[in-house]
């Protein structure tokens, strides 16, 4: 039962088969091919609404470089004290940005208290010379207490954010899982809900490496800025097609959605075993593919010698991450670990 | 005939193949999986001594991780006027070491002249806290005019840069072209020829993106910072396996120096059909895969209209590259254009 | 009666007169000059200690410069949330840094709470290549809320703090204020209390623009490194002889000290003035020359219109801040604005 | 006989003066002054234009700040390759930019040759993503050649730049200088002449350290950037009436212009001197305070022996600089000992 991470999973086999179908003569190098243009309008599809688009192989880069553009160096982005970005990117954005601040707000279940943004706002002006101004507000959907926020709830964000004229970022390496949880459409989920830039990851759900970071609204102005940086960072690989054809075929057919809903639907059945036993409780609601349970050390000694693949969590929680390929005999067998 | 590029060619089955043998069930992350272990031991043999190894997808962001290790944000990189890190990655030397400068250097052939580097090194001394001091010699090898150093050539180099305490770096995108029209060993071709970093790359010749940073002798100890700034720049992906995987097919039964040479075949064909037609002058000697020549008009248009892909180089010259997946039909068409 | 802030304040007339002195004839540039190598071997005997020495003309830029010699940029500093690097200096320690990251820790008055330090070093290991690793800590003495941490409540911080290596960095913008407010010696309130480097200033204490970065023990190894990064910030002025005059002038004769005590007494007569009001209650503790109380609205208008300048501070409090130069008569005037 | 640097020689005590009469009780901090009030409106009289200003102590800040609002991290600024912005600020211009890229041009007499700016502008083009683009000229007047552009020779560098939508920088630490020996108005060599920020140097020519940076026409809508810039790099010191007070001082009845005029007439009379014995032939014009030379190894014995104040400077010539303050009696002992 390997329950570590989403990461550690293997790919999903018609990823790789369109690597093959790719691979076909020439293309056109750095994003120009053919494949990466008709990812671009399928996402203008699935959207709802034109974007402009860059490729990337890394959900960090895509972060780092998204938030680039909207925050300068001498400017702060507001993100969750538990955010990737700034746990467990190693100052990326730090780096993108050429030295801008974040600032870690907090609230329940890794999502920001819209009272402690209006506070952040508050407290740090936008025009006085000697304090860094918010430039830029980042939210994860799925966050990383494994929770989705609702619309509602992102609205209560990116509104007063967006009326001081930050840009607003949406970090989706599990974007798809946040999509079929909530019962929401992509647009409903992004540019409706406030958000400038969606970083959207394919990695965690099934792909080698494949993010898209997607600008909406006139953030697509920044399109030749974010390339330049893109270039600059070393990610504007040359062989755009396959990371492409990655993604086309995650989306074909709703693939991406299924994988999603697998991982979600594993992840339920993991808290229903875990707390069933009545040595877990949840740490947080369960909206995705990742579980965080309080663990008793009894349960906690009968999984380790179990061989139960998890992840203790700085809070001192546990954490189990389901993915698309968690298996049937995993589960049973995380059953047997947990009632042995 | 696309002769634009060696990244507009496909990848070679067998890295495909591989993709699809690793494939298999979890493994660690960020380069704890096994292969890149197999890896590393594999490049250990190959270059007969220990090493230390990191792996990306970019070959701009290997060489500007490995400068980033070299110099630091107030030093300086000595580099040939034509050198892909100055010429081509938009910066990114400069991103990665926070600002470090390079000195741009002279040189036949987009070799650079040992006088100039002698002078460089006397012009800007290593102490004086006005001025920014050398701290790193970056050396293509195949270099950007598709010639090979020799080993000799590279000492006249590395010899002095090593007296006044700079790391040397080999940017190696071509690496596996020099060594088969040298017939040099890989040793001999990087630590043995005063190499601290070398930047493998397999992206040009046959892989989907695999670029190794080899650390050599004491700059293995920089390991723990070139991972830090590996991780903060977005380019420690989580499936290194992929990467690995790659690597390990490439290396297999020296398939790496197979693709070399046949890619070296077309070019030596291509320069020798192009300059038999009395239209075109080299304009460099061809080391590698890489043909530059000045074309007559004449010439030119009749390439042109049988719609042969090349590149108009900055210069004036005319660049053909060949790859790997060159073929057969293509030269033969390339001659028919020629001789119409 | 302004108290704005101690900058705000007039030069000592001594100070002046330095200058004056120091302009004879010829000097080397750049620091070679004898005034600063006089003031060096003052400063020398003042710490009872050998130390290296820079010199600026601002206190951000000598906070920012001491930490870029303490934190890669791949690293994090550890501060007070209220902590000016943190709060009021726009992102200058990130940008000098190259990109670290500062990590805000509670504690009362101004002053770290060693819990939350303790908790900090154990959520933020060392050797985590996804995390940001501290690797300094900087404490400001007096702080910003006037506060003074005794030398067991700095040893409570750098110890652990030295323990897990990272460097220590005290802030002494108002070290003077500090030095007599606690009736300690210069070297019991840095290096003995596990100061790395401080940052000692006299800009808020009678200077036109004089700062002190004062490197101690193995610090002191990194003065050229430090000297690199103060010539690129624009930092090493050329006359470098009329930053020393002004110090060493402040140091005569304890002129340094007896400007901070009477900074000290006129706040602890604006605190006294204000709380027997009854109007006012004070926020923190008077340890030097900054008073923040709580006012009453009653008391606040009355002040406001007998145009007293003070300083609405973001926690609702208000700031009082005394200088050297503040007189009896403003203080005779603040006292009759009371009790009108 | 000091002929060193203009950086050695004592300040002008009218500038002390100013000092002293502006230390008159509280002023505002940070550039809200009445001091530097009066200062810009002194300036736009004498620029005949309407100016945004930001006051500094260092040259080498001015010069990388100016740059840092016209030239973002992906871009690159075109100098002279002895331009002191790449020789002789160890790298500040790459520090305050985020890592720009300095393209070093050549031309005699340390002038930019128009020919080969049209060759950089040409090579690097301004939209292709894989390069650096060219979006800053920076040009020294007086230059470090100790040469002074005429406006014709100004307007053929910045006419071809303006057009590629370059910002246009000039560097003017020895501005004055280059007016009087010109016998241009401020204006002519200046914004009339397609400059967009000049740095207007006094510390070279009196002051103790006071730098004004000046933002013509489109240029000072960059204001709040720069200040940002500003205060991030620490040299947003509070007690700016300090610095406008000498600005101020040095403006007043031109004695800018006439403390230049004493500068260049001395270095002419050096000039005169040198080369009247046989012993020394100029290297470039002198158009300035500044006198190169190709001395004979005889003269430079005698010179030497007299403990007369030069530098060799890296080309081999011999760098004689006159200041304000030179004296009578140092150019008869210059004098003697050049015929003893």
């Amino acid at each position: 039962m390997n329950l570590l991470s989403d990461t550690t999973a293997p790919v999903h086999p018609a990823l790789l088969a369109a690597l093959a179908d790719a691979n076909e003569g020439y293309a056109p190098s750095y994003g120009a091919d053919p494949l990466t243009g008709r990812l671009k309008e399928r996402l203008e599809d699935i959207f709802a609404t034109e974007i402009a688009l860059v490729l990337t192989t890394s959900g960090t880069a895509s972060n780092a470089l998204a938030l680039s553009i909207l925050c300068p160096p001498h400017g702060m982005i507001l993100c969750h004290d538990e955010a990737h970005i700034h746990r467990d990117e190693r100052g990326a954005p730090e780096f993108f940005t050429g030295g801008g601040k974040l600032l870690p707000l907090t609230g329940e279940h890794a999502k920001i208290d819209p009272n402690k943004l209006a506070a952040a706002l508050a407290e740090w002006p936008q025009d006085f010379v000697h304090t860094t101004p918010p430039r830029a507000l980042s939210i994860s959907n799925l966050n990383e207490s494994g929770c989705a926020y609702s619309t509602a709830e992102l609205q209560a964000l990116t509104g007063p954010a967006r009326e001081k004229q930050l840009g607003v970022h949406f970090d989706g390496a599990r974007f798809a899982n946040a999509l079929v949880s909530l019962g929401e459409t992509p647009a409903a989920l992004s540019w409706q809900a406030g958000c400038d830039v969606l970083c959207l990851g394919a990695t965690k759900n099934g792909a080698i490496g494949a993010e898209a970071i997607v600008l909406f609204g006139e953030a697509r102005d920044r399109l030749g800025e974010l390339q330049a940086r893109q270039k600059r960072a070393g990610h504007m690989g040359p062989k755009t097609r396959f990371i492409a054809a990655q993604m086309l075929a995650w989306l074909e057919h709703d693939l991406w959605l299924d994988l999603a809903r697998q991982a979600n639907g594993a992840a339920a059945e993991i808290a229903r075993l875990l707390t069933a036993s009545g040595g877990a409780k949840l740490a947080h609601p369960v909206d995705g593919n990742e579980v965080f349970v309080r663990l008793d050390p009894a349960l906690e000694r009968r999984l380790k010698s179990a061989g139960a693949g998890f992840y203790a969590w700085p809070d001192g929680s546990a954490r189990f991450v389901a993915s698309w390929s968690t298996r049937e005999d995993e589960l049973a067998a995380l059953a047997a670990a947990i009632n042995r």
